[in-house]
């Protein structure tokens, strides 16, 4: 874990923050920094000791104001296997009860001196407002609409692992656009990186002036896949049905959930992503969720990787091997 | 931690399975293996350093769909004296929430690489299942009215501890027994090692065909402790009172308490047993609870070790001696 | 972390209990030895590596029955920058849901050989209890209205690192004095340190008799903080609001509320404190918490050390220099 301070591209192969808000701020030389490093990670997770020293004696609080399964183990998961003692501090059973404000919160936590607060909040920019108040590192793992930089990035990373690029690729996101942080985080990214995106969904879940972040808009999914590298589905939230977003499941599959049949549409050798938690027959019909053009248990996989690379590199880390 | 492969016994001293998913799978001389693992791992928990490096580096996720006090904690507390990375993966704040399905609940948790997954589900045959489609080693913490293993290997543990041998006891069951994981676990394992088993209830906590799993039956609780070596009662589910089960506590506690008069009809080194957690006054005398017949809290004490033995085994370790 | 046996006070600068339940079971000397000890453990928390191994290998209980942020959060910090194997136990989640009694809990917990149990209830003695059933070192994390030893102790901690000692400052606590625990455990400590202190609020919220812990007793803040060294506001529970204690929290901040003009009326070096989480606008004015007087974070800070030290000292350990 020692830094090379010999090294040709010595200090300009770390990221210029502290902090990981959102893929906005990140340049294209940093993200592709991230998705190096994460693959020196990788292995790790696969040994029978998956554990490094990295982040011995360092002190990560897991501040998650919304509940989350894949997204808080993951995280605890990269913490421990970087060896940082791991915290998690959950809204409900938190001062946050007793009406105290963010900014409270923040600073009481703040001064216990820890390296790391990876925080979840309903609240757009609320990461940010954080790392304005606070020394430790802030990773955002998820601001309400706005962005979920990991998400995008292990996105990033599986595209890349199965493709070997990301310029140039066909990649089309479907679903709820207007609610979606994913979606946000990925379009900053692909576009950074070159790809070429469509965005699809129901006009009542499509933001105005989404173009502006780099995408093509349709609402046609017959359409929009064909010859897709890459399809990324989006999580249905089952509660929006009946609103006014659209009128029921089964509506709502026949015109934007993925079959095998749209599948069919895409490149021979397309790559089917989603977030996760599926919906089974809701935006995704369950054969082609278990199929073989499906990724996106190794979505979840790289997850791990890529929370255990931007740990290291927001600690300071360099661009060096790991882990020996 | 290292397997005598030169060992005379060598290759049959391991368990067959990567899976504890119940006692009914397990040989006689694998519940001995793991009781004989016990007894070296019983002595950690005593020093002043309760640790050893058996399994450093390796993922342990307890995934409780059902709260509970003791399992959970016993299972943490041996996961961290193996040195285990060990994560809590509670339904309430999950995505389980979110209506995702058992499966792929399973198939992300598995994505990430956990080396086990101790489960506890209100759903017979639940880690069965999740040991057909993950890589992970399953250890069953609880399936419904099922199985729950490693309490009766602890309950095993205890009456060798204090009785030398199981092969040719007495051993009484009293209450629930239609409801019980305990007892479906118990009568499998006491019957490979050659217990005589009674089982005792009102008749309409007595499930139909019990006798095949080896025991006897019995409605008469003043007959069945009849020089009895070990008396194992069962926590009666307030709950059930006046739904048909039982007509009232004081009624329950009557016929089928465990009050110090019917203790005296045992043998006169008779030990009384309890899962956990005991109701006072309902299945048993506070008295007999505190008295110094009472195992109850060995038992407790036992479930750390007996569950550090069967993740050493799980993982591939032998019988060889342990943790110096 | 080896004691020096040679030492010229050798034995008597170690505490004479392994429990820490209160302030008022301690001497004089045993709180300096706290807050000496304290010393040489808040260095740790400004390294990179925040991590001794005090405590490695040693099993430490979080038995919530109440919530808590920063307690608990401190706590486990704590435990984790000394190493121990560190286990949450809230009360939701538990047996205590099925009924169990707080003694059978406890003998449980106890049964599993931790070696301390860190423990907040609702019921005034609920620790000195468990001390009583248990082998583990006990530590009140608060009781009720009865005592809150560690805050008292962290608060001891600032007042000495802001004003280098305790003995002769003019101390006033202001607020709800009739159900603070970390009053009670405040009077305690101030009295055998030789502070002399005031304690202000409402009437309604003022307990008969409270003179007898070696406070003066006054109803009036803007008199009471004149030429005060240390003014220590305590949070209004916003519940109590229109139940007989106070009309208004207009009212109550007009008559109690520690404004600018308030502090004016201090020492020119007064220290703000309070225990948090803090009602901006109830009991303390934004700019005051916020402001140059103010000590609260640092409090937090403290809390850290102060609980490395409780533990260490509780293990047994002596007033020599730690964790080189």
């Amino acid at each position: 874990m020692t830094r090379s301070k010999s090294s040709r591209r010595g200090a300009e192969m770390q990221l210029h923050s502290r902090h990981l808000l959102g893929i906005e701020g990140l340049t294209p030389e940093e993200i592709n920094l991230i998705l190096d490093t994460a693959d020196s990670f990788a292995e790790i997770s696969q040994r029978e000791i998956k554990k490094v020293p990295t982040l011995r004696g360092q002190t990560v609080i897991n501040l998650f104001f919304e509940p989350s399964t894949r997204t808080r183990t993951s995280f605890e998961i990269a913490e421990k296997r970087l060896s940082a003692d791991s915290l998690n501090f959950s809204a409900g059973t938190s001062s946050v009860v007793k009406g105290e404000t963010l900014l409270d919160t923040a600073r009481n936590l703040e001064a216990m001196n820890p390296d790391f607060i990876v925080m979840r909040h309903a609240m757009p920019g609320a990461p940010h407002f954080l790392s304005r108040v606070c020394r430790s590192s802030i990773v955002n793992a998820g601001d309400g609409a706005h962005e979920h930089p990991t998400q995008a990035l292990l996105d990033a990373y599986t595209i890349r692992q199965k493709k070997g690029r990301i310029a140039g690729l066909k990649v089309v996101i479907v679903g709820d656009i207007l609610h979606s942080r994913v979606v946000r985080s990925n379009l900053f990214l692909l576009a950074k990186l070159g790809a070429d995106v469509t965005v699809v969904g129901p006009a009542t879940l499509m933001p105005p002036g989404i173009e502006r972040l780099g995408a093509r808009v349709s609402y046609d999914l017959d359409a929009a896949v064909e010859g897709a590298d890459v399809v990324m589905m989006l999580r249905i939230q089952l509660e929006r049905q009946g609103k006014g977003y659209f009128p029921s499941v089964r509506e709502y599959f026949s015109l934007f959930g993925l079959t095998e049949q749209r599948v069919k549409r895409a490149a021979s050798d397309v790559i089917i992503m989603h977030p996760g938690p599926i919906n089974r027959g809701v935006e995704i019909a369950s054969s082609v969720a278990d199929g073989p053009y499906s990724v996106i248990l190794n979505q979840v996989t790289n997850g791990i990787a890529v929370r255990m690379a931007v740990l290291y590199l927001l600690a300071g880390g360099g661009a060096s091997e790991e882990a020996a």
